[in-house]
């Protein structure tokens, strides 16, 4: 049981590690203060499935002071709960907490969908998809939905029928730009650095994938003196990733040079029993993408003779013919899952949750002049928060 | 009057500057040698209007190696007319000297049509429109169109109404990397270390325009070492250049700062009188785009109180204030204009021929399955032409 | 008090957290397998005061492996009593724990003292200075000094006469390249993007010092992306940072500018009250220099109306006229002292400690011929430990 | 015979082209300027063995702005006589002209040491050599050489016993860092993409000689994207490559896999016949060390079955065995002798007469206290030298 006392120092605690984030959010920040004024979204009910963290918080806040009621539940094992606890005291409405397995988590949607919310903000389309299969969408202004792949679930799932406009944050190009080639690459090259306090420069790096995050995490390696070979099945990648200073082989050219190979494809089963067999002695594993999925993990943790953790975020793999390989972060996303992975930098954030709450007010004024099903971020929303990132960097407009 | 013995060391000449050419065209060198085997194009007759100059006699050798009948006729002022006589020793019909003006073109181009082309290939759209006008369609299988701008001519003026598939060349997206951000960026930076022979470190440059070819202008005099400033009205463009590592300004904030302009937008009336007004002393300014007209160089010639020319490549404007304005190859091109200039490099060429030659091929074997009009090249064809460039590379496919 | 069970435990932990190090310390490695061999070392007592951590622990086990009687101890407040516990576990003889303060340092020195060692490894001359006042230099070889500060104090004491020669360890060309540009200009950045999760590109950072190690983390920083700044009083340095491609300001000119503070100088004193003074609001304060000098942190603590810790590496001081100013890890090194912070990569380490293990054993071959008093690295130990350090990356001699 | 209006047009063009350089050679203009009002350099007489070229006329004029009376004669084959012509119409006494062979040149220095010179300004020591032999020293002041090379033939000669202070301008850190490696660097890129017209980014480079010459075109060529490869003796210097992100091989292992080589050791006999026999087909071989006597050209000569001139600057020679190796610019420094190539940038030679300006200057003041024989550039003319160069980079003191 958590008594009183308690409760206030998670609050304080919540509250003091949105403050950093917070005074690094400088587009939502701006939006904060226009929403204040104008209350564009006054007597609106928002559900919002996201995980529960600083950045969300910030975001939740900014929809609040537009006049908002901010409903919200995070994802299985990602709520913070001093996080919770602070944007509750805030007056956000907060459903679930860490411990909330599965189960929880699909009561904790439909406790926010009770709520009768008119916007969805949703993350992988977990509360979409409940509300179109228990709800008729009246009432419903439209949705934003961050992930391609909760824009493809929902295309599968409606054939169609769509009652309202989804605005798909993800395939907005600001976002591509930002957060996907240069959050990322950053924070990969950093996670890398700072996991395994090796040097960068003269290693053999292996990064395969060269899609806007692979294209990130390659260029930012070569830029700190990296040697780095790309490996992408499509040869006009290939050819972008040569001209741009880059070796490019197969994967399986490249098993015996390489000293550390990271997955950044967003496809299953890339490295695979066959890869790792061939692999030198410390070869060292990480991944970038998405799902844990990428590196055959199964293998790894059948095969070892032994299984050793030589630090919070490296384990050692020693095969059965002796050679050892590393894995970093268990395969997870290596910037977010290392020990007190920050994830992407705030700034990048900052961006995509921008281009969120612009979406929320665009769907609000525009809704009915617009198409119904998924859609990109609209031009002038893109446009506008372009600019607004801009004038915070001090450039022009 | 020209005579036997001048011929023959014409084409000894022409025949030799096609060489170091050819031997750097791996592309259409491998398309050439597939085409010798299979003679694909075998009794077409091919019409075309691109510049005479040794990279498109490589083309039309290439051509000619797969069965085709080829007849060429070049713009006014650019004909090489050695190569020219080599390309006709080689059997290829060619009309046209370096001295033609605008009508002698116009005549080339009727010439050029008499011999019932069944592909045409062209340059800026004169060829495909004259055709049009005085021919119907019969017997044509299709167009290639190397410029959005011809494409864009011929979209005005047959209104939807296509008889035949028109492939457009410089939408690709293998050219636009590969030529407009590499190519472009290489040898405009070389243009100016050659025209000047100044210092790029330390140098303050204005770039204007951030689509593919102002990126690689701007990326490459930074990673040089110079201190670049990009000015563009697109604030995502601004954004990107931004995360690049490039100050973003509005050209006015500019003037007072910058050392050298370059303008790559491709569009007119970019630096005006407002803005040389207000330059330094000593400014230099370059021109990166297709056409001339992004400088006011009316302004200059007419206001200057006196005009020096310095050097083949700089022109000094001396205006009524005393300032010194430097103008680069008078405004045109600067990597093509410059005195000697080999334009984009070779393999960059070689990339956009084969592109060319790809797309005959295709025209030929499925224009029965194409849509009519003007299209992007077949991603087929840009994936095949993109794995050989790797192959070339000695990088697998 | 520390039972049995602990002991056993603390060895196990300590064991393992050596274990990473040593298997990334190549040139150490190949060291120890060639001592463990000739036994160059066999019967000589090694005296040696250096941080009791894994990397140390991984040359006293190479010297050791030598035949060497290896005495250590710390430095107050560094010893990690696990790595402690499983060194003296392995056969080293180690004096001190982390609780030790100034005077049981001194203690701990006189412990080893007593063992009459023949060889001193010293790191701020502390122990060569104890060891002159107290003993007449029978049987003492020579000397190997990490630091540079550490071979002047011993300047200042002996006035010219030197019993023994003392190689100075940090003179070395190699360990200037190698540790101080790309060692530290790597984990500076590394540091900063890790302690703040903010996005580097586009961030303003002004650093101060353009020596080997300012140069280094300038250079890094401009390779990401950011736009940087270099202040150094030497207008040879400055030109050097300006012509690779960096902006070079006085201090007082960058204040109202800079969004982040490095100071790189080794010296006293950099930032001031009149420059905190004069900060924009949220500006960040980091030091990379050796000692937490740089920084007025009086003026920080003594003048702000609040302050707080808005994580285990940023403290906010909230100045009386409500700016803010932030300031990571206390000014201490930003690549050591941030939480969990690894210092220096691991392969810059092992190049120091091979240079430390080559000069130990050149000292014992070379002594008679060498002269007396400090000296740098001999030019042959140079040349040695850079070819292997090649031909572990792969490259030839 | 040169009638009297040719010689007018010559003094046109000549001060013509020595305009560009001078509006570009801001220290000299300065020092210039400073001469003018002080006349530091009055009734002096300064003889001087330097090419005879635009940027030198510069700093003839601006000694001869100071007050001093100049002698000066080329070297053969290099004096530009327009530039000579528009010399002596300054009242510059000039000897010499671009016809003149070894013999003439002799005379040439004969005629200049008639005048007496007080300061001699050399650049191989040809003229000091000669003063040496056929004058004793009363009444000289002190001399500057330009090279190391003119500094070791002097120590030979004179075996200690110099008459009179020899300030050494090419040690001096200032120029090793701005015109060896950022000068050279960049120049030589530039070279090789206007001889070749070839894309640098993907091409494999091998860059044998990492001194501060092949440092900067080894990096300048991986700023832009080539696959670069070092090669060279020293460890240290590989190592120091290995960091900055470039490989390291043995020339033998390189032979197989790179397309273009260039030397820049400044020693003979690099390129050897063993290596020409196997590099591949068409790989190509430039230089950019002082002499052509890196590459073995006899070698080429004298084996190839076949050699053709495909443009100004590339020869092609095909060897028995039927590979083709291309030589550019005869194996001459790439810079300098592709055709109409301007060498360094004129910012680069501007410091490096800066520093020959102000160490005469330094001459006439101090030479009483200095030290006689070959020595580097004061400490304080570098440090005014760089302050100058700094504030004209509009970039603080």
């Amino acid at each position: 049981m958590i008594n009183e006392n308690t409760i206030t120092e998670m609050i304080a605690t919540g509250k003091k590690s949105i403050y950093w984030t917070e005074i690094n959010m400088n587009l939502l920040q701006e939006i904060k203060e226009s929403f204040l004024k104008t209350k564009p979204l006054q007597g609106l009910t928002i559900g919002m499935c996201l995980h529960v963290e600083p950045k969300t918080a910030v975001l939740c806040k900014t929809l609040k002071a537009g006049g908002a009621n901010v409903i919200i539940t995070g994802s299985p094992g990602t709520t913070k709960d001093d996080v919770a606890a602070a944007m509750a005291d805030e007056g956000i409405k907060v459903y679930g907490q860490r411990s909330d397995g599965r189960e929880e988590h699909l009561q904790n949607i439909q406790s926010v969908l009770k709520h009768h919310p008119q916007i969805l903000m949703d993350n992988g389309a977990d509360l979409t998809r409940e509300y179109i299969k228990h709800y008729n969408a009246e009432g419903l202004i439209g949705c934003t939905e961050e992930t391609t792949t909760g824009a493809n679930l929902l295309r599968e799932d409606l054939k169609g029928k769509f009652p309202v406009p989804i605005i798909v944050i993800n395939d907005s190009p600001l976002k591509q730009v930002i957060e996907n080639e240069h959050g990322v690459g950053q924070t990969i090259v950093q996670g890398f650095m700072r996991t395994t306090n090796l040097i960068v420069p003269t290693k053999r790096f292996v990064v395969i994938g060269y899609g806007t995050c692979g294209r990130g995490v390659a260029r930012y390696l070569r830029s700190l003196g990296a040697q780095v070979t790309v490996v992408d099945q499509n040869p006009i990648a290939g050819l972008e990733a040569a001209l741009d200073g880059l070796r490019v082989a197969r994967l399986e050219d490249t098993l015996a040079y390489g000293q550390v190979f990271i997955t950044v494809t967003g496809r299953p089963n890339i490295i695979l029993k066959e890869h790792i067999d061939k692999m030198n002695d410390g070869a060292i594993l990480a991944n970038a993408g998405h799902f844990s999925w990428e590196i055959d993990l199964e293998y790894l943790e059948s095969e070892a003779d032994t299984i050793d953790r030589l630090s919070p975020d490296i384990e050692q793999f020693t095969m059965k013919d002796g050679r050892r390989v590393m894995l970093l972060t268990k395969g997870e996303m290596l910037n977010l899952a290392q020990e007190g992975g920050g994830g992407n930098p705030v700034e990048t954030m900052d961006l995509g949750f921008a281009l969120q709450a612009s979406s929320v007010l665009y769907l609000v004024k525009q809704h009915a002049q617009m198409a119904t099903g998924p859609q990109p971020v609209p031009h002038e929303v893109n446009i506008k928060v372009a600019s607004n990132m801009l004038k915070q960097l001090s450039l022009p407009l």
